[in-house]
């Protein structure tokens, strides 16, 4: 066995883009920690091992539950059906974190799936590029990188394992509670995709005719509709209540600017207010 | 009197970003060309020859009018103006072009305003900053930028004229005509700063307690939120009719993705067709 440091040995569970940045930025940062990774893709595993990103393959599930860090690093719906099929596999004394993009419904199935002697916290690293699996992965891009921790139930030392774990990759811990996490995020990451998607449907004729309108500024709009689908639909889905009010939210502003569209000086004002 | 070279004596009415950087992409380009500069305000005019965006500064419009080629880089409303109040003052045998985001109303004035002697056509290079006025001039955005061009009438020689012009300042001469540059425009400039703008507004609480989930993503779709909003809304007031059917159209496409929000495959295969 190798030495595993003062974060213990780290199982990453999931190698695709956000794993694969994870495990690289753990294995070559200061903490030069050691870890295992499992993916039920063995391809995809190999990929990321290749890329940096493990010590060592973990074939199963099982055998991963057993280090002492555990990072679920897969979608959120993967995330809580491994939670519901593995929770009584989860070690005692382990520090049990994810990295799906919704907290909510995850800090829920943690609370439900795992025994209060497991040390479990919601986790979301606000870095992330639009590119899928380990070639996407870009561990620079966690440094300085928010990295938003949403307790599961009253244990500190949960939450101070975690803020070591996030600094250990480069990013900033930032403790919220998970139903505020899932509101700010449909409104700074979701709609902005979901609008992103639409925009780029109703984008002018053949490419090629117009595509001399297609200025930088729509291109830098449309950008996130170059994300994967299905991992947008995924976030997007297990936020879907906090994505439905906040597309209503958005209605009274996109409504009143559309008023004002006849009254040039009205409609500077209702854009000055919308920016101050 | 300067040697003209090929293009004339070239007068630029407006010293504002576009203005300023026509005039320094004029002057320093193969075309080394001889720039006259009028703008209402004194000390615009002043910063934007310090950029060297003139070799001259002409204090009435009526001087700048006497030049081979009429560059209107003004406001859309101001163009409009310029034209209806000194239309008779514009030489015949010169190029008149504007710089307006919005085509059919300019062309309109145009064919109004002007007689036929005068070789107008309307001009809209698809190039510019978020950031207003001589300082906000990037003359290297112009290398390679699409510049639409939109006939007043048929005039071979105003098509001809401004292709070379179009080309001294390092840009793609591309024919349009006016009604469909509006249609394009107002999809891929119009909404994506309506839209930037709309959801700033809805941003999360106060800046400070949340920014952790201002995420790149969220910048990227909001950074037209960063525009002069005087000048958005201008361009979008100019452009009112097609902006209101872009928001119409937009809401088909952003209903049906609210509708699959709880259908995560269906919401995949909504997204997916929305960029295909």
């Amino acid at each position: 066995m190798t030495h595993a440091g003062a974060l213990g040995r780290i199982a990453i569970i999931g190698a695709g883009q956000v794993g694969t940045a994870l495990g690289i930025a753990l294995r070559t940062g200061p903490a030069a920690a050691d870890v295992t990774l499992h993916d039920r893709n063995a391809t995809t595993a190999r990929r990321s091992r290749r890329r940096g990103a493990a010590d060592r393959i973990s074939d199963t599930i099982e055998q991963a539950l057993t280090c002492d860090v555990v990072m679920l690093a897969v979608p959120v719906e993967a995330i809580i059906d491994i939670l519901e099929r593995h929770g009584p596999s989860f070690r005692p004394g382990s520090l049990v974190i994810d990295t799906g993009s919704v907290k909510r419904v995850v800090v829920q199935a943690m609370a439900r799936a795992l025994g209060p002697e497991v040390h479990a916290i919601g986790g979301h690293p606000l870095a992330g590029t639009e590119r899928p699996g380990p070639a996407g992965a870009d561990p620079a891009g966690l440094s300085g990188a928010a990295f938003a921790l949403c307790p599961v139930r009253k244990d500190p030392r949960a939450l101070r394992r975690a803020r070591a774990l996030v600094r250990a990759v480069g990013a900033r811990p930032f403790e919220v509670d998970a139903a505020a996490h899932d509101r700010a995020v449909a409104r700074t990451i979701g709609l902005p995709h979901l609008l992103a998607f639409a925009l780029h449907s109703i984008r002018p004729g053949p490419a090629a005719e117009l595509s001399w309108s297609v200025s930088s500024g729509f291109r830098g709009a449309t950008r996130l509709a170059a994300s994967d689908p299905t991992m947008v639909a995924s976030f997007l889905a297990a936020n879907a209540p906090e994505i439905r009010m906040a597309l209503r939210d958005l209605r009274a502003p996109l409504a009143l600017l559309e008023r004002r569209l006849g009254d040039e000086r009205g409609l500077a004002r209702a854009l000055t207010e919308a920016v101050s």
